[in-house]
């Protein structure tokens, strides 16, 4: 495994180095990992929970990071002490993969010494970042599709790992396979893919490239068609190849469209394919495709079965980043005692929520998921009684819920160090992101302006929330 | 190093056990790397050769990766035999790295026999299209400030790898630094950062955060001021500690603006501390910046001397691909004799060069690029006579040179699979990058409607491809 250690900002060190000099270094702090709502963001599927695990797992200084650190001179024998012969020894807790997230709410918990929360901020935020990005553009796209799609993007990836961890994150988000054998090989997923251009351009005609992989792979014949024209020579070629493969008792795959305009394209070759007798031989599509244009070429009664997807998906292109952010909300005084923290801002919805945080997902009585509740740890709920909630801005919002139950959505993952939670297969955790989703309503999940699910602070939070704004003001008054 | 071999597409493999099986495995194949011209992609800046160099250097199986290969049932023996003790044995020709390059230009050539080529397509283009990418953004964006872009986007980065090559591209586009330590670690470039909002709220007041900072930190003293109000105490709170900087005799370096109206708190800021006698005090601002930005906040009148940038930099948001591709251009028949490929395509500029091909950048009388030629390889050039290039498409459009001379653009890089160009170090392809930018007029570079470049190409090379195209379009007559 990699040593990551050094993956971090280099101010993580120079906070450390400070904390280590002005003795503040094991006083413990709770930070939470969050994003912040965004017009793509109305919500999330956790992921990269399994490579954050991996990385707290592996951290220790080598020789040669405490070398590159000591050239840097900029850090005191206290800071070199402490990175030694470190190890992470704090409690965290964390959403599941797969579960369905909303702005504000802690995906992660970390209640550490100063000096190792601070470390893990950036390897944390950039694993969960990642794929929770990913896993989300991957579910937006499925919920466009019956047929499936399947994940391609490597090529375009952002780095291997990029490509590797995103193809992982997009099964968690419902893709049905990936085109990456090195994540097939890692993670045992489906891998899917037949052949590029290349292939038809290495053969001296289309008709003989389709022959020959059509007898390789007679069971899993599918034609890329649009090398040379689609409608012309492709669709009419690969139906030659399909005739000669059921003859010999075989059922053909399909063809694959990766260019043109593919609402007109489809319906022509589905027409050609259904007059040859091949309606059973399906539509591949690729070819620069996100989620919006899987719900236009539907509702142009496109005859697409499953699509391939590159770019736009490996990337979360046009919105590349999930912008998750680590906020301190409680830290020990000299005392050991507790005091909660908060950014404040003059814009409302960059405040952070103080404190040593949980959150509940509360389900209707048909067991639906109708709002989630940020609560203190400690705070006690009984779901005997009935349970009213509210905006945390505009507070006149108000439901109360008579017949209700609740989930609590983050587990404890590390406690003193150790980890405790045992990481789900992806298989486990491909299932356990579908019932997540099966949870919500539809209105919730959809493209263009989702019903904005509720998030509420619990009375304990909130009473915090407030009077730790009204000491601020009285502290730091405004002139 | 980490074993990628199998990062690639099914379907590379596919298509290899189909070579294998059809006797086609060793015929070799000329394939080329390139993009196509899109609006923000007038240009890039050339990078991650070394990597992809690497990669190549370290291609084989594992008995794991040969184990995974056969679980997946549908190769042959053939084709297990050629991975057995495979290793790469073609030519490479690339562009060295920080080179300025053009849409169509071959920025890698691979001569491999097909087995070979097709199986390296995949991490080669993840490689070089991620690290071109970042490398381009950051050019962009280095090119609208004098005081340096300071590279912070690891949290964001797509996975490790994204923060840790996307530091290295940023530098060879023209960062000054990254906040990334393993980046800084592995590639002996300059590693900043300072601290977060976490130190301030982590001490009982602001002010007591800044002064215990200024004691660790008294040379390198940045202070981000906008924890909990910009000018009405971050400012105050930094002038305070750098007046006792000052007293002790130390140089203050700067605060840093995190949020707010960047344009208006700079100037405010700047008034601040000229008017406390910091005029040496430098203003460092982050906070979701792009180009775009930085030039608004330059034509505001900005008192902004270095920025600080993540997302928008380490994603290349809101265009997170390069979208390069890597198409045949050659292959060998049956008897070994060369024909050249071209994919046709209904769109003009998705029509693919053909032949073994390289590129030349003319320079004027002045020394400066203007033009460059896509030629076939073995094409002379005699420099003391005149030179008429013209538009591959608008064939009207044309250019005489007098006076000129020409560089050729790619290096040989494999040999055989031999290595013969030595990679140089981060330090010298930084250098590279800012001559061989140097070389272009600054309305090429321009953020807005850049003057588009010339690249045209060879006689040679017109010719083959209109000889191509009417040969195509003979035997694949338009229904």
């Amino acid at each position: 495994m990699r040593n990551l250690t050094l993956l971090t900002d280099l101010y993580q060190f120079t906070m450390m180095n400070g904390y280590a000099e002005t003795g503040m270094a094991d006083r413990e702090a709770v930070f939470d990992v969050f994003f912040r709502p965004a017009a793509y963001l109305d919500f999330a599927v956790a992921a990269g929970l399994e490579q954050a695990v991996d990385y707290i797992n592996n951290l220790h200084f080598d020789k040669d990071d405490v070398a590159y650190l000591r050239s840097l001179g900029c850090f005191g024998e206290k800071f070199f002490e402490r990175i030694e012969n470190f190890r992470f020894t704090g409690d965290v807790y964390a959403v599941r993969e797969g579960e369905m997230v909303f702005p504000y709410e802690p995906l992660v918990t970390v209640k550490a010494p100063l000096f190792e929360a601070q470390l893990i901020e950036t390897a944390l935020l950039n694993m969960i970042n990642h794929q929770t990005l990913i896993a989300t553009k991957a579910m937006k796209m499925a919920n466009e599709t019956k047929g499936g799609i399947a994940e391609f993007g490597l090529r375009r990836a952002q780095g291997p790992d990029a490509g590797i961890y995103g193809a992982r994150a997009s099964m968690i988000g419902g893709c049905v396979s990936t085109s990456n054998v090195l994540a097939g090989k890692m993670f045992g997923v489906k891998v899917s893919g037949t052949h590029a251009h290349s292939w038809v351009m290495s053969f001296p005609d289309e008709l003989t490239a389709f022959r020959k992989y059509a007898e390789l792979y007679p069971d899993a014949c599918l034609l890329l068609v649009d090398t040379y024209d689609t409608l012309g020579s492709g669709v009419p070629n690969a139906i030659k190849v399909f005739d000669e493969l059921k003859a010999k008792g075989y059922k053909p795959l399909g063809i694959r469209l990766d260019s043109g305009d593919l609402a007109y394209l489809s319906k022509q070759a589905r027409r050609m394919l259904d007059e040859a007798g091949h309606s059973d031989a399906k539509i591949f599509a690729s070819g620069d495709i996100d989620e919006n244009i899987i719900a236009s070429l539907n509702a142009q009664g496109a005859k697409i079965d499953v699509w391939g997807i590159g770019t736009k998906l490996i990337t979360a292109s046009p919105n590349p980043a999930l912008g998750g952010v680590y906020k301190l909300a409680a830290i020990q005084d000299e005392k050991g005692n507790w005091t909660p923290k908060m950014k404040i801002s003059d814009t409302p919805e960059k405040i952070t929520n103080p404190g040593f945080k949980t959150f509940y997902r509360i389900y209707d009585s048909d067991g639906k998921a109708a709002a989630d509740l940020i609560a203190l740890r400690g705070e006690k709920f009984d779901e005997s009684k009935p349970l009213t909630i509210f905006h945390p801005i505009e507070t006149w919002k108000r439901t109360t819920f008579e017949k209700y139950s609740m989930r609590e959505i983050p587990v404890k993952v590390f406690e003193g160090g150790r980890q405790v939670y045992e990481i789900p297969s992806l298989e486990e955790t491909v299932a356990f992101a579908a019932r997540s989703k099966g949870e919500f309503w539809e209105e919730y999940k959809r493209l263009t302006n989702p019903h904005i699910y509720k998030v509420d602070l619990s009375d304990g939070l909130y009473d915090l929330r407030k009077s730790l704004m009204f000491d601020e003001r009285r502290t730091n008054p405004r002139k």
